[in-house]
């Protein structure tokens, strides 16, 4: 993956990817990590049908990818991610796995109460599928009574805030300059050229294909698969291509970077 | 409360709010009534602080009140207004009764699969709170999973809309229009401005206030009310009044119908 | 509604039914409430079959107006309904809504709580449902375990009570006078008179029917449809009329504004 | 255990305590059993303190005792105990163990669907106490309602039916007989009796004490020891004697004999 | 049933059976009790089929037994058993009764939490059927995070240790010594040889039977009948006498008496 | 990381890592593989303190490692895996992420649940961490109970089957060869090993250490952190090498593609 250019404006020095995963770091490199920043950065996706040529881990390739950029960009802890999350309506395609919404709210739950118990304060969800947005947002909902409620002593300063990669400003703003309507919604192609960029192999499966069936509102998973046949929703993913899919890693990690920065920076 | 005119276009003949309220129907006719519309407006609201001037039960009596206007307009049944919903962070002022995400959650699934059980398929939610919205969104897709996992024969078929009458867009533009950014985000003139048009005791308690803390993102009721002291975000709540607040059920039960239509007229 | 005349005994002033109305309050308001006085009223419903001539909303309404005139006397705050009760058995019959026991158990943990939070001291749940019974006790259980597993302060001091208008001895003995063995068990004379003198809209539903099924215990809804193919239970729900419903409103207020008081006199 | 004469009258052959017990059957037994009897007993307890000179299992030992006997003599199949029960308020006294309605509630729900799965089809749940009563009813409605949802083909005509034997009303008579207001309601001379019958090794902690506090309503568990310092509830256990436990057991045994009689005879 | 001799080298006194049911005692000599040992033991055993000759309850009448000696010999307090487990697989042969994981997981978790605010420190849970082996470890992990989420005193003291007395050592000795293959794996001669040791009228069940399905891995329970059609899993129950029943329980009785004392021995 | 060989007496043609990566396949791809493969792996790991010198990320990281080693050989799909699992009794050190076991059960249900529908029937979970083997086992059970209830077609031929990498034989013979009692139960040198092998930045971490604390039973957060200071249970990470890692991956895959195999050519 190439590395696009850092921020030079950031306060915190950037870092290597390495550095900032959670996975890779001690125990005590955390203690020592948490006397200069109280932030964390939490990816999720979800890991469903992307249409019949992309990724069913679309969601959370991109997620994770955002969250290390970030993460490196800023200096700030990056969590594995969450790959499973809240996909119920793509379980008419084969390989999507779906948590319900009361399971992933638990999820999202239990993971912000254990990083507030060590004195995280600013929790940031990058999140890579529109299918979760509720659920996170309800789950921050129920993570501030718990904390409140088990008299945790940062339960005053906790917050958590989530960052859509895909509808930031920028990204959706070149996607449509780059694929106007046939950006569609679902299995995009400004999703499915970051996907390119991560995974070289993915290219192999880019074709043309028909038009696809418009979006409309999303239901129940029969309902979903009657009517957007092969997955599509509105989308034209064949004409994404690997060099947009750098070129939105860059303009998603700016952005979300100024955002982290900002909600770093909020006075408690 | 006077009735603003009803919408000339609109295919099904209006109705009378008793006729339209499903707690002053009987079975036999709602059996009836099921033979010619699938359609149902659930009222969402929630009973909560809006600052030092506004009534608590805000929320749930405006949600209500547009879904009783809807509903006559369109000639659908309405049912009983749930009216405590998700208002953790409003839990430091006297008075809020929230339910946990996860309680709401179980509310409205179970109001959607009793409905759907019946043979109603399209489920219209107008909503007056926007603590509500993820959860009532994570709530219709656990609903449509369980539907399916319990065999409804009408699964494939249900499907579930939210309808935010205070993100209506007309019901924006006209608030900003006449109150401009003093709008705010809480405790808003123009959710005021309808409570004073349904209960005219209410005009007793307004009175000038002073500068409203700004807006801001939500965290646990202890940083809530730290943040905003009144309970207010952003908001002059004062500019409000009962002419406005009949204006806003207009435009909002003109756009809401609208939607609602849309949403019946969907083909399966 | 014509209103009864108020117990000229209470200690505690009457008030107005808006002075009552939670809904109607602002946050300072219930705060300066609280001073003098722990109690506050909950209404419970359901939202369910009333045979074929009765409304779906008998027991929303006729709670919530028992429980608005019995603050009214008494001067004690009323939250706004909660419509949606346990009525599963009664899911044979459309229009039926209902929570399962486990989504009631936690609306009514959730409500308690949160009033507790605020110093709320006695819950008085006024219900209009024989099926919300088991449930709302079972909640009131499990509240005070959470209230102390929370360390809410007032933990030691909170108490519920469940008061159900149709079971309060000179209501039922009314109706044995008025009605004899056809008051029933479900779809009862006493709580249509006291939804037609409320709603005067649903006297034209009411017309003589065939002999009702006999009472018996209840099970499931195919079950219960079975064997109730009207859905009434050993009623004779034409026997009703407004006037006697203005009686049992007073003959409910009047028992339960004194029994209210002295769960508000019970030393703590 | 004496055993009072076995009921002349029944259709069914009375038969032996060890015939009876589930727990003593094979899988080919119960197969064989269910094509003549769709029956089955299930005693319900709790594990609690029963006043200073009580025992903690009194709850427990009684239903079991009692549905043994009603099993005996009506040839009825009787699970094992459930000793644990819904006993919050007691926990502030050493011993007690109790479940959180919501967990008894689940607890009966599998009890009752695993039941029904094998063809049962009248669930008669034998309960020693007061506490459990509104849990085990809302766990019933939602064992109806889960039998459905799962399509189960017993479902319609699964019946559940909550036996109190503590309430049957020869025995209530016969305790304001012996022990006047001095049966109380907790710790009551009847159900200690009805230990000492049972377990004679409990005699020897038999012994007068002062004037009980009185009964009241049931809060929180600090709130119950505050006002019920011994764990009594205006009950004079001293009175009790093995012989008038003697006495309760054939009471109790008939007279829930009679209704398992008719509950099983009850067409579906 | 013929008492074992006690081991001698026990510091804490024998007692008898009577003495160390917490069913047969009262609050205050709990009380007592918690001064000298914070210990309790908690049989837990399961409702299923054993075969066509093993009775439906040898998980729970075993691990009582076994309780129950341990507990006499050692002076420890038992509690009564949970009798309904975690038995989903063996649901498709007549009469067995099962707890859902989730349900199982809350009893042991409430369980544990009550004991825990007693003040018991070591709660030794004998385990009689191996479907309940990961569910009570799972609520042990469950019961520790609730006891520090409610800041229970007692909660960093708090050990829980599962003892499943068919697994001990000499248990699994003895039977292959006297079986050999034939012990199997579910209805296995050993157990079924403690119930004969418990309960003579089962002895009139044995019969030869012939060779039985072989065991293996547990999936659904159609599945399991299928491939164990009789119930068996590799086991030759007839082979089981009521000689060998005591032997196991002084075996198993022996050895976990050991494991208790060395539990109550643990430093904090 | 370096290949090991293949092993070359499996049936089913070895892979590439790209090609078994559920996330890089496409939903028709996954449609046509189901048509020659019921099986799927998952790998399970958990986000915790792994001593003063390793890496938090060490189960999910080997988990993961070795899932994707086994399916490369067997040609099996792997899912993302689930990074976050049972740590409770870690929470007491920085860095800590964990699930309580409900919530964890109710991941792993419903990742079956949706692997099932789509027609897989051999679910291998490759854990990396002990913590998670009892609710990962009851998940099974629940998921079976599930899948029954909602009458999926494939519930009867549905089998999960846990392989924890670090206990199989082989593994655990090498480590007792390489490290002998220095290997302890947590933070051992060879998962530390592996962990080096795949992440050779984590080499920079390592140093020798005072003697651990020696393993024992495990309880709260608290009493593990007292009890453990630096997190390690009687083991000497410092052992570890990049190249005993490579041996340990080897053995692992060897021996679970085994296992693997095995359990896909089981019959149903």
């Amino acid at each position: 993956m190439t590395q696009p250019e850092a921020l030079t404006t950031l306060p915190r020095p950037a870092s290597t990817t390495e550095a900032i995963r959670l996975q890779l770091r001690s125990w005590p490199e955390v203690e020592t990590y948490l006397q200069d920043c109280k932030g964390v950065i939490v990816p999720l996706g979800s890991t469903e049908q992307h249409g019949p040529t992309g990724a069913i881990g679309t969601d959370a390739l991109t997620a994770e990818a955002v969250a290390l950029e970030v993460g490196r960009r800023c200096g700030v802890l990056v969590t594995p991610a969450q790959a499973f999350g809240m996909a119920e309506h793509h379980l008419g395609f084969a390989g999507t796995v779906s948590l319900q919404p009361s399971t992933l709210l638990a999820v999202l739950h239990d993971v912000v109460l254990s990083l507030a118990r060590h004195g995280f304060e600013r929790i940031f969800v990058i999140n890579g599928h529109g299918g979760n947005i509720a659920t996170a947002k309800a789950a921050f909902a129920q993570a501030h009574a718990s904390a409140a409620a088990r008299g945790l002593p940062q339960a005053e300063r906790l917050r958590c805030r989530l960052a859509n990669w895909f509808m930031a400003p920028p990204v959706m703003q070149k996607a449509r300059e780059l694929y106007g309507e046939r950006e569609g919604h679902h299995a995009t192609p400004s999703e499915i050229a970051l996907t390119l960029h991560l995974e070289p192999s993915l290219v192999a499966k880019q074709r043309p294909l028909p038009t696809p069936a418009p979006a409309g509102p999303i239901h129940g998973p029969e309902d979903f698969r009657r009517r957007h046949p092969d997955g599509r929703m509105g989308s034209d993913p064949y004409l994404a291509s690997a060099t947009d899919g750098a070129l939105f890693l860059d303009l998603a990690a700016t952005a979300l970077s100024s955002d982290l920065e900002r909600f770093l920076a909020e006075e408690a």
